[in-house]
């Protein structure tokens, strides 16, 4: 068996000890333990950890365990002291005359910048229960309809749809966020039989607030339900039978915008006298900043005290309120988390984080925090704010790649060309450098998603059902929490994040990819069983243009994942293992030759 | 002709147009345009340039023109608007099915974190006078002794030491700080024609202040010039000497910890209920915070108002009343910047350095501000702080790494290895990334060192005197301001940092290497005539082991500049031009071979 990947380090169990506990953050001042493993043969004749202290570096120097009898690999370990809440460290490997880092991005022959940097950091973790989990994201309007459903008004500005009706997904399309298919939340407390099988626990609604349009991130208001959703009850109802099957519910609160409908900008508008006028951003000519110069998305102003009070910090704040009975939401999902309290000169985007945090953490001690942030976080996510963001960056996009078909007519999200098509290689250097920069920590608990309400389908991107099932297996394996946006487990299309909305065709079972739910069913459960699936680390295995291996190594076993877009031959010098999940018919031994896209988890070691 | 690394866009102007006039900063909410160069037949089909909008990626398309006549290149342009106070760019090239990213750290086949883009910056440039000047280190105690310093009695803690005696240089020894050679600041003032012959303008003292120790950075008092080095009036007869030249003068003072004899910190000490008990970092059991452990150094309390107001902000601060007369300094490097306002959990580093900037700005609008960092400063210098750093970590070491004599006995400086020697790829990528974190703007407004009174001397470091040349002639041609440790010009040695402190010899001219003087006079002079030199672009245009040749490409004319660290054969491909300096006797054209160090600089295009 050949050498993986070696020197390695990741933030994992196996190579970093807190001293508190598996995953247990360190506090300030404790001194962790970091190991480095290399090959029993490279000639590595000494090793440091650098640390930064207050900006300062500092070498630590580190030890080497004789090699067990047998083994390939050789530890090195070392000490440092948590001076600061978020810790900078790397390794410096002597051999002869070369010197070698080794940080969050691999090895480099030449001395480089902090920023990839592994990172340590004292803020707690994010809880166990959104770690060990898997989100099932559901948009209410395209779920399901309870029976209640069709007794309901339509609101003045929505255009009715039938429940197979296309969807009209052209954003020039003025009817397209105005078309409303009567999806609520009795219909999805209706289907959660739906999300057991699908094998998630963690259910995650985009906006219930009243907002006039089918996406409500145009909120009209924070205090109650839309009723065309059912209203209050039907949340607390929803809320009730999730947590009753010992499940989680995650709201999705905008902070960086209302509807221009909202209470709040009628009053503002209404009288500008009010407190609520210094909630937004109004310039002296009375205009006012907003989303991306929508004029019907009004910014607020976070340098505000009222405004922050009254929406995200403190026991009355909107943040607040819905944690509590009779909604008992167990965490948020904060929408345009990167734009958040920035604007021009203005960035106070931290302190939002942070307040929001200290507010869901002061209801609920485990709560959980996700910021969406499509772009770079790696500023945003040192632990005290958001636990972690949707990582489009750093997972979906490499992921999107690497995966695409060809002639796909999906289309891409937040960049004027179609999706590039890459090979292993560029896709591992792309998971690679954003897991360094965001770090173990925030990268272990942000959100894999192959797709959302607001991207094409996965299905669509990739073309073939079995491409799908790969793209589905790296969601549940690389390090991440598995976000499942409803319909891709039965291979729903969309083109773009509009046409993703289609609704859920239960009348249509015959329509449903039901092999491909069995796999998410099969990776949920094999997910939970696998502590290295859940906690391990990431350590490449191999890396060609058309497969990837990857080990995820921990204290109670390690598992190796072997991930094809094509087929090919054989891959050799993999660990031997035996296997627990494949998402085709194939050979069970790792890394054998396979005729298609096909992806394998087998337990090694 | 050989294409020189293409496609290429950098900070300066003739890549980036602000319509405020050559190199004077955007203001907020201007457009500016920015042009990328790519080879004439390089078949990109489409360009845009993406930017951050308060977080947010948006892409704005660019528009190629045509190619002049005979000319092998084109270039791309677009425009944007600077939104935020530093605001992110890079650019996205399409070529059939191929999308590519040019960052500051060139160009990426994946899609990478933020960390390299390029950078805009609306705040305040550096002052003219201090991007077109050469800076010239001066430590007080080694320079030269006036007519008066004989006649001074030696203080208490020094161990008087002859002009000639040997510098103890080990830490670990207590009488290396006590050694007091006597050098004064009269003695300066008598040898300003000797700075003058080297081309120097600007003048930089360690400090001045009285402390108990030959390097004066553990400050007893801010109030006065210690009487060792003359007092007040020799401090101000030497700004009134350097500024009837024409030139400036730099103060140093530390901003992160005074010494434990320091007025303050005695006052601290005796009267716990003194308001200066508040100005440091007293724990509860009447201990201290210190700098890297040491007693004698005492943290100073960044979070204290009065502290602050004391120190660094307002008109009665140290920063402020030194720039006025009789000192009238024109600015400061601060030492440990870099530590400033951070410990633990707490860090105000950049308040305060945007205090201090506020503080000399209204003291003198073209004052100039450098931080030490001897560690990755990149998050620290966006512009409204520090105009930017003595660059050891994106120059200096490098550069040492490229130029060290695999024998030397130079001791590194912030690591437990020596220097490791690397080949000219790993020099370049080293510089390119440095470049591409910290920005154009930091780059080109921080100092270039080849050492300095904290290193070992260059000389020793490379072992020959053509090799030491080559390094002067990339501290003079790279983008930044060359600072010179008085010394350097004439070959003094020195193994480390405090073995380089060894005096002038003024008395033994036979030791001086005068050639070397002669090339740094030739330096300053060719970098004062050549716009390109002090304000043009970086391009690379040959990389390989023992040589690289580079563009600084200005508006005014370009230079190319050729540097080999040993023995090689001509480089091909290399634009013609005409020889306006050559470090050693050499043929005159482009690239051609040479059987040793050498550097050279044409005019070309």
């Amino acid at each position: 068996m050949r050498p993986l990947y070696l020197p390695h380090h990741d933030g994992s169990p196996a190579y970093l000890e807190t001293g508190r506990g598996a995953d247990a953050p360190p506090h300030l001042e404790d001194h962790v333990t970091v190991r480095v493993r290399t090959q029993a043969d490279d000639p590595v004749e000494a090793m440091w950890v650098r640390t930064t202290y207050d900006a300062e570096p500092v070498f630590h120097p580190m030890v080497a365990a004789t090699v067990d009898e047998g083994s390939s690999s050789r530890w090195w370990s070392g000490t440092f002291p948590v001076h600061n809440p978020v810790t900078h460290y790397r390794f410096l490997l002597a051999r002869g005359e070369s010197q070698q880092w080794l940080t969050g991005a691999g090895l480099a022959d030449h001395d480089l910048p902090d920023a990839f940097d592994f990172k340590v950091s004292a803020f707690p973790e994010a809880p166990d229960w959104a770690r060990d989990g898997v989100v099932y994201q559901i948009f209410p309007d395209r779920f399901a309809r309870s029976a209640a459903a069709a007794e309901r008004p339509t609101p003045d500005w929505a255009l009715p749809a039938a429940w197979d009706d296309p969807v009209l997904f052209e954003l020039a399309d003025p009817r397209t966020p105005l078309q409303l298919f009567g999806g609520d939340l009795d219909g999805v407390t209706d289907h959660l039989d739906h999300v057991a099988e699908v094998g998630a626990d963690i259910v995650y609604t985009t906006p219930v607030f009243p907002g006039e349009s089918n996406h409500r991130y145009n909120a009209s208001s924070f205090d109650r339900v839309d009723p065309v959703l059912g209203g209050d009850e039907a949340y607390a109802r929803l809320s009730a039978a999730a947590h009753e099957r010992g499940w989680r519910i995650i709201g999705d609160l905008t902070t960086n915008h209302t509807g221009d409908t909202h209470e709040w900008f009628r009053t503002a508008i209404s009288d500008p006298s009010s407190p609520e006028r210094d909630y937004y951003c109004f310039r002296p000519d009375g205009s006012y900043e907003c989303w991306m110069g929508f004029v019907t998305l009004p910014k607020v102003d976070h340098t505000s005290p009222a405004l922050r009070s009254r929406m995200v910090e403190g026991p009355d704040s909107v943040v607040a309120r819905w944690m509590r009975p009779p909604f008992a939401l167990d965490g948020w999902r904060i929408d345009v988390a990167n734009m958040t309290g920035r604007l021009g000169a203005v960035d106070v985007n931290h302190e939002v984080a942070r307040a929001v945090r200290r507010t869901v953490t002061a209801e609920r001690s485990d709560a959980w925090l996700i910021g969406e942030h499509n772009h770079d976080a790696t500023g945003d996510v040192d632990g005290d704010g958001w636990h972690g963001t949707m990582n489009y960056s750093g997972f979906s996009w490499p992921l999107w790649s690497w995966l695409r078909d060809p002639d796909t007519v999906a289309r891409a999200f937040g960049r004027p060309l179609p999706v590039p098509r890459r090979d292993g290689h560029a896709f591992v250097r792309a998971i690679s450098q954003w897991q360094g920069m965001l770090g173990w920590r925030a990268t272990s608990a942000g959100w894999n998603i192959v797709g959302s309400h607001d991207s094409a389908r996965i299905r669509t991107l990739v073309g073939t059902a079995s491409a799908h099932r790969v793209a589905a297996g790296l969601q549940f394996t690389l390090p991440g929490i598995p976000m499942i946006f409803a319909g891709d487990e039965i291979g729903l299309q969309g083109v773009t994040g509009e046409d993703s909305r289609r609704t859920m065709p239960w009348e249509r079972r015959q329509d449903w990819d039901l092999e491909t739910m069995s796999t998410y069913s099969s990776l949920s459960r094999v997910r939970r069983e696998h502590t290295a699936l859940r906690r391990g680390g990431l350590r490449w295995a191999h890396v060609e243009a058309d497969a990837v291996a990857f080990l995820r190594e921990h204290p109670d076993g390690d598992v190796l994942v072997t991930a094809r877009r094509a087929a090919g031959p054989a891959i050799d010098g993999l660990p031997a293992g035996r296997l627990v999940l494949a998402t085709e018919d194939t050979d069970p031994e790792v890394g054998s030759a396979h005729a298609g896209p096909v992806l394998t988890i087998h337990l090694v070691g």
